[in-house]
């Protein structure tokens, strides 16, 4: 069995910088590397893509709204022309950054509000989707199960690729409980392992109760800006291998 | 004998527009589209690209200095490497741009400040010409000739198209007399006409004492953004047309 | 009998200009001017500022959502520490400005989706107030009578204005009637004129039944990015002269 | 004897931080707190000065050049007009910011590549200044002696402060040796303050020969912004405990 472990990248800003991308780039197999809009500027966009490339790792954009304050968490409201243009600009300059470092984007993620509105709202992802798809009709599309991320790439026809999280519960309906809620975080990263690994051999999202959603399981979403970010990764992925679950890039 | 026009397109932001799109791209035969960092955002960028592919102008990116607010004519310090990153960036994201509107970028020119200081500096000119090159082998660079521009492209053995001012007069060595000298700035259409065949016909740029320097004229700049830029630009093809000079893209 | 006439001003950026200031300010009594943040540059404000008290117009700061693309026309989810910082931080800028030009700002009035946004929730409208009043507890609000703004203003203690609209039908219930529905504009200067002059007679908001929803009114906003606002200003000064009410400041 | 300590502080913006304001706090008597336009945003801004305003430490407002991805540190050509209008709009920013937080801005130290500009020209150092004093007539400039900073405030009548630099050696002119060169930078808290008790003892700043250059010493800068910043500004201020010296604002 295998699985893809994809993680944020490249959210420094100028002087600034978060996580740990060099570290993280060792665990990984997907990288989504910000595109200057809410995190990330051409020169650490230049960095990233040059060491994800020297460490073999599957580059992704993820673009969100413009709002490096707010680090695209904030909701925006635009209208889906607006939202079309504002992924597929994005887009075009990750893969001139990643064709300048050598490699090539292969996969598009949504980050942070941008992300939360289109797992909402069907037309929303669909903007955002086919903008990128007439960017690059090839494109793997990064979507959460159950929601209309997913929905509005399978409408498309679009190569998708189904994500869960390896640290976060799941409600009755497969969404992520909200981290409020008690046990909606999971810290321990031999539980993490396994809870991902029973969901990949149920073949779908586990809730809360045990009930087994069919979906399709690609990659696996690791976090990189906390301290212990990489830790974390790495123990999740020694655990993996003794469940007899390897590391790779999705197809 | 054929020439180019080209102009500088897409700077618009937001809420504000600048110049009259639609009808330049009527004359013009090349489009030098702003990419957001010094104008243009991209729903504007959208909008003009759609609009130059249905006009079938040939497509140019038009990369500046992240500085609205000065319009990328405020000179700031950056290093090589970020010279490069900024071009790239900028280039792919109006690369994305075009192929969504059914179009793709051909040329690349660049834009005030940026453009002044490759222009004098080879280091500069090369910095930016050679990251536009590893984004896109194919590229044609707009350069002034007998700068560090021109000199730049041909040392890396890029596509070139030399470009003139038809409303400016030259200095003896070639470059643009300033804005303020007596003669400086060419206002009449019939005038500017005359000057731009008879560069055609000398094969190089035509100084103020009428010594011809010879060099490689392949397309003519005109602008836009003034309230009479349209009608400029339109009377200038009507004089080359008189002349026996029809405007078609640079090859 | 007298008024206010107000409105928006300084919505320039870098190169690009918004509306006639200069014959607007020959108009109105108080100029809402934009702080850098939706619009306007810190040069734009010098300038609008100087224009401002050469006419010995009225200052405000006009504070918006940090977004130029979309002239903070879309709507941004803030929380109340984010607004209050937002609003206190422009506010003072334009005092900055106000000074250097020799005057000051004694207004303060929301813009485009912070402003809706403040009309219907008073926690959001509460946030915004408080923060200006802690830099300036002298300060006069603009509010829209009848809605959150108000109920924030007044439950503060602090000085307000009571704006209506010239060009704009109100609902039964005191709010601006969208703008798609028949009759929600009103094109014409002599009709706008009545209309306020009939509202100010009445001490109230007069709806499309007739009805007087009584409120203070103490200003009249018109609009002066459209092509046509100052001559509809200055129609709309000439018919209220001729219904007998003055143009002054609100006290 | 006594001696104000001066730090950069506020220098986070958006999800990303820079130094450890609150532990510098406890050390430095007057903090510089960018403005938003190199670093820090309103709600940063919001809490350095209300950490400041709680630790009693003198608040002054650290502005600097539009250029959140250089830091501020790349030059930028600006008019002066332009200049004077940068200064004034983030002075007031940052006093409305101190006025909320209960505190209040009195003194102003240009930042970056602004501030090394101004140490060359006059008509730069005096365009700011100028600036700043129409909005403030009370306003401490912390300037550099010997350099076209102090002449222009001087010439202003202006009240100044006159920095020195703990942790750097002087050239026989009086300015700062280049990083590069020998003994530049001084890493041992102990000879840092022995370098500035000399320095007040002697009146003026003791250059690389041991000669000495006569000018007004108020203010020690104390970097803020490397990992072992505080534990350096700490040690300093007890080096200089230990000469007899003791730290408070100046005057």
């Amino acid at each position: 069995m295998r699985i893809d472990l994809n993680a944020d990248m490249g959210e420094g800003f100028g002087p600034w910088s978060m996580g740990d991308d060099a570290a993280l780039l060792d665990v990984i197999s997907s990288a989504n590397i910000a595109c200057a809009f809410h995190a990330g500027d051409p020169d650490h966009m230049a960095a990233v893509m040059r060491a994800a490339v020297a460490q073999d790792v599957g580059i992704g954009a993820h673009p969100g709204f413009a709002d490096l304050q707010g680090f695209g968490r904030r909701r925006m409201s635009l209208s889906n022309e607006e939202l079309g243009n504002l992924v597929a600009y994005q887009l075009g300059a990750a893969q001139a950054m990643a064709r300048r470092a050598g490699g090539q984007v292969r996969h598009l993620k949504l980050h942070g509000a941008l992300s939360n509105m289109a797992a909402e709202d069907v037309s929303i992802a669909r903007a955002c989707y086919e903008a990128a798809l007439a960017v690059d009709p090839d494109l793997i599309l990064v979507v959460m199960p159950l929601t209309a991320m997913d929905e509005a790439a399978e409408a498309l026809g679009a190569k998708r690729a189904g994500e869960i999280f390896a640290d976060r519960a799941y409600t009755e309906t497969g969404l992520l409980a909200p981290r409020g809620t008690p046990g909606a975080m999971i810290h321990d990263a031999s539980a993490a392992a396994e809870r991902v690994a029973s969901m990949l051999r149920a073949g779908g999202i586990v809730t809360g109760s045990g009930k087994v959603l069919p979906c399709r399981i690609d990659t696996v979403c690791v976090h990189g800006d906390s301290p212990d970010a990489v830790a974390m990764a790495r123990a999740l992925r020694g655990h993996l291998a003794a469940e007899g679950i390897g590391i790779a890039r999705f197809a």
